[in-house]
């Protein structure tokens, strides 16, 4: 059996692609990390660029939206679910658990794993949107894992998501906003900090300057990607198990779709993706509205 | 009659309150100036903190998400809808005229016709997001008022919305910012310039002195209230007009829809309105979208 875009889904479950989306284009840095890791299985993308940002919005927009986004994936024949967003790992990854048909895995518990291992004592920082911070899912994952409150800083840091969107300008103004944002991080000597947000890692060369050698740099993206193969595995849904060797040497397949073609979509994506993106679909608000409602669960 | 809102519409079409809609807040600078030139007249204001922001956006989003917010206010009995945010009014002015049922008033066209006005034969600026300046819309309206290519200078500000909605560290960055952006403006010898963007009224002072004593700087907003004013009395939907003395002296009601509540609503929405906000209601994506079935013309 052919499957919409493509996918041969003849050998059952564990060739199905593995789902990812995002409120925009920051998850490309994930998709980036898993297609590394699990370089022969087959991705779809879905950025909500029509609605992108989700880090300054509520709970309960966030959570419907998350709901449309998962839901496209589902119908487009996915085997799991990747929330490649912090905002919405905060606010939805519970509600998309209960309510979806595939499993479903976000990026807030694997950078809180990788911090705690990391971390020799000292302080750990935490920064992302506002909406992933005051979510208070990275604090109390740090909390359960034997931190305490004094070694724990979490901090907003609302400006650098477009900051790094805006190539250009952003670049000049960047130095001046990661200083800023970070100087009370690097007083308080966090000796490892969780870039909480997907754009993060587009900085990691500016953090990394400005916190200094010392400081471990926990990336959610390649933390993710190292959870997405044990969960996959555990479900029995890694292609290359038990595949044979030109299924394990073959290079998976990527399709994206986007709810809005932004202006600089072309040069932003490529940039996160690490190459050029090719075979875009753009979707309706109708398809996001009906694709909403097939995995609709009550709304807390 | 009484109607939704506490409204009383019995006095006929002419009672019925204005509406206004932006992506966000930034238009509540508009709903500002329209309150100030029109104290007796009821205002509902629908701002989509949802899917905000539009300027980054494509023009078929756009559209799509300004007949949903349009559709809105008419079915709360609006007698005239003004589109506050230059880039709905860019993308989908004409559309809306075509397909509502009430006057449609955009914010590009009064801010056109007052530069025209100010400028003394030199360049004309204008600054907006990427989707305003892209549409090329002022720039049509500007060299359709007489002005040849050499005299109109526009260009893409993507960082000052951000800037101005991110207070605290905005405002260290902000200078920096409108330095880089307005420089070549300044060397050009601008002698008009159009805040085409409805946050931008928030930065006039930081531009001001920028740019220096000898340009004007042209507020949207403020022309905005006038042109409402001219359409308003030649629709015979002035509620001044011929209302008795206690109608004139009254002070309108103002009432407020949004799609989303930010973390920072009270505190941006302050600052933008210029007084506290009350009587807000929280729309969900559901009534959104009926709404925009409401008043479905073809999109193009």
């Amino acid at each position: 059996m052919i499957r919409e875009g493509g996918f041969d889904l003849s050998g059952g479950k564990r060739f199905q692609p593995i789902g990812v989306f995002d409120s925009g284009l920051g998850g490309l840095t994930v998709l980036r990390s898993l297609h590394r890791r699990l370089p022969c299985e087959d991705m779809i993308y879905f950025g909500d660029t029509a609605r992108v940002p989700y880090g300054t919005k509520g709970e309960t927009t966030v959570r419907s939206f998350a709901r449309q986004d998962a839901g496209l994936l589902v119908s487009k024949g996915v085997k799991m679910v990747v929330v490649a967003c912090n905002t919405a790992s905060a606010f939805a990854l519970d509600y998309l658990r209960e309510t979806l048909p595939v499993p479903v895995l976000g990026v807030i518990e694997p950078g809180v794993a990788a911090a705690l291992e990391a971390t020799g004592g000292g302080v750990v920082g935490v920064i992302g949107t506002s909406g992933t911070i005051r979510s208070g899912r990275y604090q109390e994952g740090l909390l359960a894992g034997g931190l305490n409150q004094d070694q724990v800083l979490a901090l907003e840091c609302p400006l650098l998501v477009p900051l790094v969107e805006e190539d250009k300008m952003g670049q000049t103004l960047m130095h001046l906003a990661v200083k800023q944002y970070l100087q009370p991080l690097k007083d308080a000597g966090v000796d490892t900090l969780i870039l909480g947000c997907t754009h993060y890692p587009l900085l990691k060369d500016d953090i990394g300057e400005f916190m200094g050698p010392e400081t471990v740099l926990v990336d959610s993206a390649e933390m993710l990607a190292e959870a997405a193969v044990v969960m996959l595995r555990s479900d029995e849904l890694l292609r290359r198990d038990g595949a044979s060797e030109s299924e394990v040497s073959r290079v998976g397949k990527m399709s994206f779709f986007l709810s809005d073609l932004p202006w600089k979509f072309a040069d932003v994506g490529k940039r996160f993706l690490g190459r050029p993106i090719a075979d875009i679909t753009i979707v309706g608000l109708d398809e996001m509205e009906a694709a909403g409602d097939q995995h609709e669960g009550d709304l807390p």
